[in-house]
């Protein structure tokens, strides 16, 4: 992968300077597009060796193209916040939103590299990581993301004389550090796995581009050209866009049935109803004060039927607990920034640290329901979703998220029944929502959506709880008795 | 202040029971109104003695109104990227959005009247954060921000019997902490303390409200009434919102004499101008690498007139510096969810931390510049922005940023000479934004405004630099030094 990035390759300084003005003009133009159209955003990964000059590049972009329009971000030891979340936030929170361009430096590669070359992984933690890696990518690419990943490499005795150049200058002192040289000691293994690392993500929707970084004039030119090509391709031809063909979902009448076996009538009389409210959430407030829930993290997740009864069930598991522990979060309309992200950019910024409680009402499952249903994403786009979903709750639960996602299913006579009443009691009027109505229409719809979501995403590590929402006070109990449930499990 | 919050006011369970479901309804109808209008955010303060039950009202409130609105904010210590920023950044951040409630407990008077009470700061100190108080609630009171602060008060004998009894249940002994019985040693000092606090800043925007907390059901209930009341009353009336009587500025041709005495034409030959460039990136260049900057931060504004080259100069600083550690922001129209929060709102959210440059392409100051000039903020708003400015300004100093100021001025000959060029250019295409054209026609409105924005906020620490922009190279250099200066005499 690496050899034709060691033939030498220069270019001279008339050739550069001929190029850079030519050069600049087209990527300025080329942002400016970009920025005008704000119908995708632009990543642009350098990575590679150290000494490479990746520095010096990234300055350059931003010198030849206009740097109020472009972020730059090194990734240096993660803050606090950082720390407690899964691994990938942080380049949640710096990707750039759309017209706009984002320089990440070593990005998610970095540590999977370095660990794996430090052997304090093994190569089946590799291989889940890249595999997370391209599960990013795709999805990125999915959502439009246009992405240009260069790999600046040097032979073992270029980076050598590299190291040491820039040792002897005065004004290039500073770059060296220690960790240079003790990575450069590395140089074989890091190779080895880098080579890996590449060959594996190496992708269709975001192919690596290895740049001999020997020559400071060629790399930059280079660079500089693979990322003028890229975005003027894509704004070009439009029609390049991502399309991706999914083999349609046949029919399952078998899970549909699913749900209708649930038998939504299940019901607890009052007493025992107070009873056990009060067991559970005494229970529930009790575990999350535990010491072991310190460096954990609850998500609880609810989706329903319309008028299913959600908002009663998050009160009451709410009610258990400290108001400053939790946050509930409203699904609705995205905002503008939200807009301007993936799809998933939204749920990634209310990621819970250590002891933390994230309560979505509705949540990420909105593609694979009612955007799936109202015709708001396109076949291509829920059907990728479950896969996406899957992907980014797993890397919740691995970094010690306890998850419990529910399913409040309601019958379509007591649907009728409730709609029909809150509209006339003004108390429970916060509850009528914009779903509402709209999608009592598409029962069948529905429940089609909600089967084949309960198929792909009831995973072992994150199943469904299918919760019979007839009674109002069986559900909420069930609800409280999961919860409990599965905090304790995970203790 | 406190001596009426110990006549033991009591309120009987018939009673109680009787008031909470119309309390309730009529809450969730006030909260659903609030969110309806999207028009003012409310914001509920509960503060006061250990053990007073914050906690358990903050519970009663988010159980009697819909706790999917409502956010509750503990603050305990702050993470390390609120560690590294002015104290105020962490609540900032949690203000709730338009439409929405927010509940801090303790918030922003907390860590005064404790450092007080512990002799950790003195009265002067003291003094400073009051006032540091008063000029945010102001402020966020005339932004529209509906607060109300509740003061929680126990007698030292019924504080002390509080917390026994909340020992003595298995239920609620977690609750008492050694930090409590810690505060409850100091009871007098703390109640003295904040018995100044609280009288200070009992304002006509953010009155206090001293409940007697040793009855549950009193406290509750006065709780819920008053806090209805207040957003009834701000519903029902939107007249009342807040209105601020300015004193007009007095013309003063003088001030716009400094402007116009500015010798606009000043140059520099360009072999000066590269020699000097080199020199002092290479200087600035130095100055963020050293020690002394690690635990500081730049932060650096500007503005000028319509092309009066704060790109070009912007360009030039970021030349200097490793793209990693600074990040430009260019101030263009607000998001939705800047729009929500108040105008500073979305400056703050920008606060470097600790080694970090913030470039700001335009800025807060855009409030007594384009929208004083275009009519785009009420008199009383631009005019209290001055104050609210230096106000800011002067937290982040404290903090330890570097801020520099900068206006650059142009001639009006070279102004429509370079509008002229810059349709024409294409590779200028970036710089023409829609502020351009509109203010080139009110030129003399905008000169005052310069020229009073300078009077008003060029303070000893945070002094503007007027820049002669008619000689690109000139300003360019002027700008770095001045960034080196600023870099050398912070050291």
């Amino acid at each position: 992968m690496f050899e034709s990035a060691e033939l030498g390759h220069r270019t001279s300084k008339a050739a550069y300077d001929e190029e850079v003005p030519r050069l600049r003009e087209a990527l300025l133009d080329a942002q400016s597009d970009v920025g005008a159209a704000a119908s995708f955003p632009v990543l642009a990964i350098i990575s590679g060796v150290e000494g490479a000059g990746k520095g010096e590049t990234a300055q350059r972009l931003n010198e030849w193209m206009d740097p109020r329009h472009i972020r730059t971000h090194g990734f240096p030891a993660p803050s606090g916040e950082e720390a407690e979340r899964p691994p990938m936030y942080r380049f949640w929170r710096a990707l750039p939103p759309r017209g706009r361009i984002g320089i990440f430096f070593g990005s998610w590669y970095t540590m999977p590299i370095l660990e794996r070359a430090f052997n304090r992984i093994d190569d089946a933690d590799l291989d889940r990581a890249v595999n997370e890696i391209r599960h990013l990518e795709r999805m990125l690419y999915n959502e439009g993301m246009l992405m240009v990943k260069f790999w600046y490499h040097l032979s073992k005795e270029t980076e050598r004389q590299r190291l040491r150049e820039l040792e002897k200058g005065p004004r290039t002192r500073w770059r060296v550090t220690k960790r240079d040289w003790a990575l450069f000691k590395r140089y074989d293994k890091l190779r080895e796995v880098s080579e890996h690392v590449l060959r594996e993500t190496s992708t269709l929707e975001a192919p690596w581009i290895v740049v001999d970084a020997s020559d400071r004039r060629y790399r930059e030119l280079t660079t500089g050209r693979v990322l003028l090509a890229a975005m003027r391709r894509r704004l070009d031809e439009p029609e390049t866009a991502p399309t991706v063909t999914a083999a349609p979902i046949v029919p399952q009448q078998d899970n549909v049935a699913l749900l209708r076996s649930l038998d939504v009538d299940r019901s607890l009389e009052r007493k025992a109803y107070e009873e056990q409210l009060e067991k559970y959430q005494g229970r529930l407030g009790l575990l999350v004060r535990s010491k072991a829930f310190r460096r954990r993290s609850l998500v609880l997740v609810f989706e329903g039927t319309d008028a299913g009864g959600k908002g009663g069930a998050i009160r009451r598991v709410a009610g258990a607990l400290d108001p400053r522990s939790y946050r509930i979060v409203p699904v609705a309309a995205p905002t503008d920034e939200e807009r301007a992200q993936p799809y998933l950019w939204r749920f990634w910024r209310h990621a819970p640290g250590h002891g933390e409680i994230v309560i979505f009402d509705r949540s990420w499952y909105g593609r694979v329901l009612a955007e799936r249903v109202e015709g708001l994403a396109s076949e291509a786009d829920w059907m990728r979703a479950y896969e996406e979903i899957n992907e980014f709750e797993e890397q919740w639960l691995r970094n010690g998220a306890i998850l419990c996602k529910f399913w409040l299913q309601i019958g379509r006579d007591e649907q009728l029944r409730r709609v029909g009443r809150r509209e006339q009691t003004r108390f429970k009027r916060l509850e009528i929502d914009q779903g509402d109505g709209r999608n009592r229409k598409k029962w069948a719809a529905y429940e089609r959506a909600v089967a084949d979501m309960v198929d792909r995403t009831s995973t072992e590590i994150a199943p469904w709880t299918l919760v019979e929402g007839n009674d109002k006070q069986f559900a909420r109990v069930k609800v409280l008795r999961a919860v409990c449930r599965a905090l304790r499990n995970a203790f």
